[in-house]
């Protein structure tokens, strides 16, 4: 039997809740773990040396296969030895289909049986991404962990679409694995890399879609498992339904969900979020929010939401939270961080985006630990009583 | 005899070129020195950790009086314990005058005997300085060394018009010295400091003017020096006058300033400017270029200017500057970093800001270390010679 791209092991659980190790050709991952996103093969605002730091530690980012085919283009990143060498980042890589940053496009897109045909959102020119263009595309990109070419149905849409998106979307996702493996097999692969037990070979994620039906959800998940994939992943949440909606889905859905392979939540969330997922069994998460929030002067914190630009912090020498040791927090207050943003300065970005990361992947690491010493359900609550608190 | 507040000694010279060492409360400072720039308490686009580090080691910076008095205001620095906590930058801080920036308001502002009332490019509203309110505000802000609030006469202002600009510019040094010892004997600075050997007070820099008029520059110089100061600074140039004006001041009037007190060359300059100021016998400089130009996608390197939006570097692998060891050019390659200035991304901005600034700061490593080995003269040409080639 030939080695797996990739290994995961549970190593405790709580309830529904689970930690463990997911091994990658680019380094151990501990889950529940939550990957920030490097839309265009750069976190937005913050460099790769923070990325790595002990009060970071990320040890997996997101890349944006629509984003990045686009601009600068296959042919740029393949000559630059692929998007781990291109972008100088060692550790593991998780690349999106560009199905859904299609699916976003709205009346700029045009679906059909081959795949969907869109104007880019650069210069307007036409393109056609499928279910083979997508592989092709992640294949030269090189990252370690790929996910399918899906459609996307919105979570309330009704029935009879849903049935005929998730069917769509099955049918791409058994060409996504066909073209999967003729291309490892032909070595396009340009993220290869030897790793002890492992094939070095990418690793490809099925998405289980068919919106609020719960009925559809399972029978995605059922023929996603019958093609077979090394992890599976929620898709077609977070994108404008009800949170009541989601976490219905989710919660019929993870239980369901192989024990074995990594469970994936795309898109999501708060860091409230991230604990209810991990309640419910999922051991991967992404979101922008706590970059694009950073960017926009709002911090997350142990006692809540910090609108950094509020006039009551003009002269408050403490950190942005007494809880964090993330090298913001240990050396800048809010009185200044409200004044950089209230400049203008860049800096004011780049601060809070490396609190808000650090806030989130710290969480996650006593998450982990509370799953571990099974506490989690004590930790979740005193967690979220603090966040409702808004105590200062 | 009371001891000084800051220390100057030049241990080498080579033909006019000095190098030496100036101790302040707040660190030892090797010349000749770059100071980066931070208008706002904030270095653009780099945090002050990266300041420090080895490829940087930036160990004096320069804020601004003006910007800093509008936005956030002093009851709200005085109120954080002074700019260096305010920003939680403990090296050294150097702080202009502001008379630079309300001259550069041109029609906005009118001058009196008193002051400049002006209105602020912020909020339009009304505002008034005079040397009384630079010293005070500087005071609050606690800056290491304090410039004299002076009127700048463009280069090229007519003989008369200089004059006139030069006279006040004494009368205004005055003033700004009396009330300077006013507010150092009355315990106003917050960023009083015990240090070995020194008294742990501000310093104080007189500033010549005199646009290009050599006699009135000299005149200028032996009236500071008569009211007596810390250190010297000539201002009023690198304003829009031709190069060769700048020079020929430089020129005549650094080798006239007291050998035993830091020269500072105000807003100057390119690397290659650097150089020539040094050969004149310059210690400072201070220029927004580095940062500047580092977020509009221009480089300096050893091979001079690059623009990074050039076609040129899409595929290119190479560091920006393989003769540079900033952890940008360890790190990532001009096709990256064109990818992300193409792409819009902050870290573009980030990243270039943080080369120039190790360029910079290298140069002047270097400068310093072939003045203590008498080889400026053989230094310089082979700098010159090689940003000149346009090599790769």
């Amino acid at each position: 039997m030939t080695s797996p791209p990739i290994n995961f092991r549970v190593l405790a659980s709580d309830g529904q809740a689970r930690s463990g190790v997911l091994q990658t050709r680019r380094g151990a991952i501990e889950t529940p773990v939550f990957m920030p996103v490097g839309t265009a093969g750069s976190v937005k605002g913050i460099r790769f040396e923070q990325l790595e730091r002990d009060d970071l530690d990320a040890r997996i980012i997101l890349a944006n296969t629509y984003h990045l085919w686009l601009r600068p283009g296959i042919e740029t990143i393949r000559a630059c030895g692929g998007l781990h060498q291109f972008i100088g980042w060692e550790r593991a890589l998780l690349t999106d289909s560009g199905g859904f940053q299609v699916w976003s496009l709205g009346e700029l897109r045009r679906i059909s049986e081959e795949g969907t045909e869109f104007r880019s959102h650069i210069d307007g020119s036409r393109q056609f991404l499928s279910p083979e263009v997508s592989m092709d595309v992640q294949a030269a990109l090189g990252s370690d962990i790929v996910m399918v070419f899906d459609e996307c149905a919105p979570g309330q849409a009704p029935a009879a679409e849903a049935r005929q998106s998730m069917e769509l979307t099955v049918r791409w996702a058994k060409r996504s694995r066909e073209r999967f493996d003729v291309l490892q097999l032909e070595g396009m692969d340009t993220g290869r890399k030897p790793a002890p037990g492992l094939s070095g070979a990418q690793a490809l994620f099925g998405i289980v879609q068919g919106a609020s039906h719960l009925d559809l959800r399972r029978e995605s998940l059922a023929r996603k498992i019958e093609i077979g994939f090394d992890g599976y992943a929620i898709g077609g949440l977070s994108v404008g339904e009800e949170k009541s909606v989601m976490w219905n889905v989710v919660g019929e859905i993870a239980p369901l969900m192989p024990t074995d392979r990594p469970r994936y939540l795309m898109g999501v969330g708060t860091p409230e979020d991230l604990l209810e997922g991990v309640a419910l069994g999922v051991d991967m998460f992404d979101c922008v929010l706590p970059t694009r929030n950073g960017r926009n002067g709002q911090a997350f914190t142990s006692f809540g939401k910090v609108n950094i630009k509020n006039a009551h912090w003009t002269t408050d020498t403490r950190p942005l939270d007494e809880d964090c040791q993330c090298s913001v927090c240990r050396r800048h207050s809010r009185g200044y961080l409200r004044h950089l943003y209230m400049s203008g300065e860049m800096l004011a970005g780049i601060l809070l985006t490396h609190h808000n990361l650090a806030f989130f992947l710290d969480t996650m690491r006593r998450v982990r630990q509370a799953i571990r010493s099974g506490k989690f359900t004590q930790f979740r609550q005193e967690f979220t009583d603090k966040v409702n608190s808004g105590a200062e």
